[in-house]
């Protein structure tokens, strides 16, 4: 794991090194922490929506939109059912294939684990590890729903929410969380039936939101509502132009650093939350929780006062 | 907040105490210690599916079952968009309000909030009321893609996935992480087009993923896929069965006992990890973690070297 290899853009040290932070391996972090003066320089953005919306396939046009303008691109496939991420069996697959054998771009599927804010903060450093390795362009790409996407989401400078067509009218698809994510949505297969009436219902939806949007989502910049149709990329230098746009915005208003800052809070607590977890559970026998949790299951003793008991017979060493 | 009233099934007394769970305050985890012998004997089924799955039309369906089987029925919805949250604006929330009508019926809604596993720990502790309340069936209704709406969904003893057609031959829709927590898969709306392909290709994954099924889903129990029909209630009858079916399974091979010592196991760390953290926190100064990020925005510290310098610098309380 030799740094110099990965600024000169060496690929398969530098996927060593991802898999490597996946691991959470020490070698690999203080490559990452030699590394972080050069981060900062990539533009990050999120992808998110739900399976068969389209989205891999905005990601590979997007990807091909940003080559045309000669820019790499790094992918990070957090979605385990990507086809990025070998989860698709179809033709898809084999587009995604075309767009590997290019130099310039780079692809990467993760394993979706850690649910204790695990993935979020391994996203955030292979995400980091790509900027740091030198790529314009870093898109991560995660099914939107939940609220482990929303915090990897949250990796990102910028946040696309995709939703295809058949939404129409039913503000009960629409979910509240997500929209308050997005920097730009799309309308992916604008072709199909029923394009129309999702435009028009995320348009309501953003009205309604606009007054209770979150400190995160900067004022001055109106979410726009953009389509695309695949098989034409009709409308991809559209979204190109847009995350430009609102790159640029994040910059000249200021705020990108003040996001960023609020990210780097959000992940420096995450990782001191693990770590204190870490340090209190080297004072744990082993099976000690498997033995609390049977007592509980006999209801000998209730889950809260079993909470009370471990906490208070287990000693926090002071060091690692 | 009297254990009494609650017990003598007095709905105001129980949606306070609700309310004060979810708050998580000490005399409503202390009301809980003091019922948790009352507890294990509700029948918890989680259902989970994406918005516009005709989710909550079946939970309505599948709670008019059991009232005409006499049972008694609480139903907690997860889901932000859920009619019973409040969520719909549509026909949906009149036909829930009907529900509510019915004093054997509970309807709860709750924030979807905490990040951290705060959201499952209050969830199972919710359950575990609505079960110590005397309710003969708990329903928790989820919005199902995410890693923490799958953490919810462990609250249940029996977890039903949901899809609506549309999904046809697509692999790729499939979400390997929820298919692993399915015990009953319910394509509903089946009289629309497509139906047939979604069960045919529900059951084509389920196949592919037999062998890798995680440790959680019991072996000896073949995951069925059922069909239902809203405006008639086709097939309601057979998951309420299939429903009852998968509880007798439960006790009769043990692998109910084996779950639920697993489910108790990961609260218990969900909720240590919470604890710990929060007397680390005690000995922060207020905006510690606020300059820590902005001297890492700075680029004048890389993440890893703050969080060792806060955990150095940081005593951590024997004591809360």
């Amino acid at each position: 794991m030799n740094p110099e290899h990965i600024l000169a853009g060496d690929r398969r040290a530098l996927a060593r090194w991802l898999t490597a932070l996946e691991d959470e391996r020490r070698e690999a972090q203080e490559v990452l922490a030699a590394l972080f003066a050069q981060t900062g320089r990539a533009q990050i953005t999120g992808v998110t929506g739900a399976p068969g919306s389209g989205k891999s396939t905005l990601v590979a046009a997007l990807a091909r939109g940003w080559r045309a303008r000669g820019q790499t691109v790094a992918i990070l496939a957090v979605d385990p059912s990507s086809p990025f991420s070998g989860g698709a069996i179809l033709g898809d697959r084999v587009r995604m294939q075309a767009l590997s054998g290019d130099p310039g771009v780079f692809i990467r599927s993760m394993a979706s684990r850690g649910a204790l804010g695990g993935l979020a903060a391994t996203t955030a450093d292979l995400a980091r590890a790509l900027d740091a390795a030198g790529f314009d362009q870093v898109v991560i790409e995660t099914v939107g729903a939940g609220q482990s996407e929303i915090d990897v989401a949250r990796a990102a400078q910028t946040t696309i929410v995709i939703e295809a067509p058949g939404l129409g009218d039913d503000i009960q698809a629409i979910k509240a969380g997500i929209l308050e994510i997005a920097d730009l949505l799309v309308v992916t297969k604008a072709d199909q039936p029923g394009a129309e009436a999702t435009v028009r219902a995320l348009r309501a939806a953003l009205e309604l939101e606009s007054a209770a949007r979150s400190a995160g989502v900067a004022p001055g910049w109106a979410v726009p509502v953009l389509t695309t149709i695949a098989p034409t990329s009709a409308g991809v230098s559209e979204v190109l132009d847009t995350l430009a746009a609102h790159q640029a915005f994040l910059r000249s208003s200021g705020a990108g650093s003040g996001r960023e800052v609020k990210r780097l809070q959000r992940e420096l607590e995450l990782r001191l939350r693990q770590r204190v977890w870490q340090r209190f559970a080297l004072g744990l026998d082993s099976d000690v929780l498997a033995e609390w949790a049977g007592r509980i299951h006999r209801r000998e003793i209730d889950l809260e006062s079993a909470v009370k008991s471990v906490l208070a017979s287990t000693h926090i060493p002071e060091h690692e």
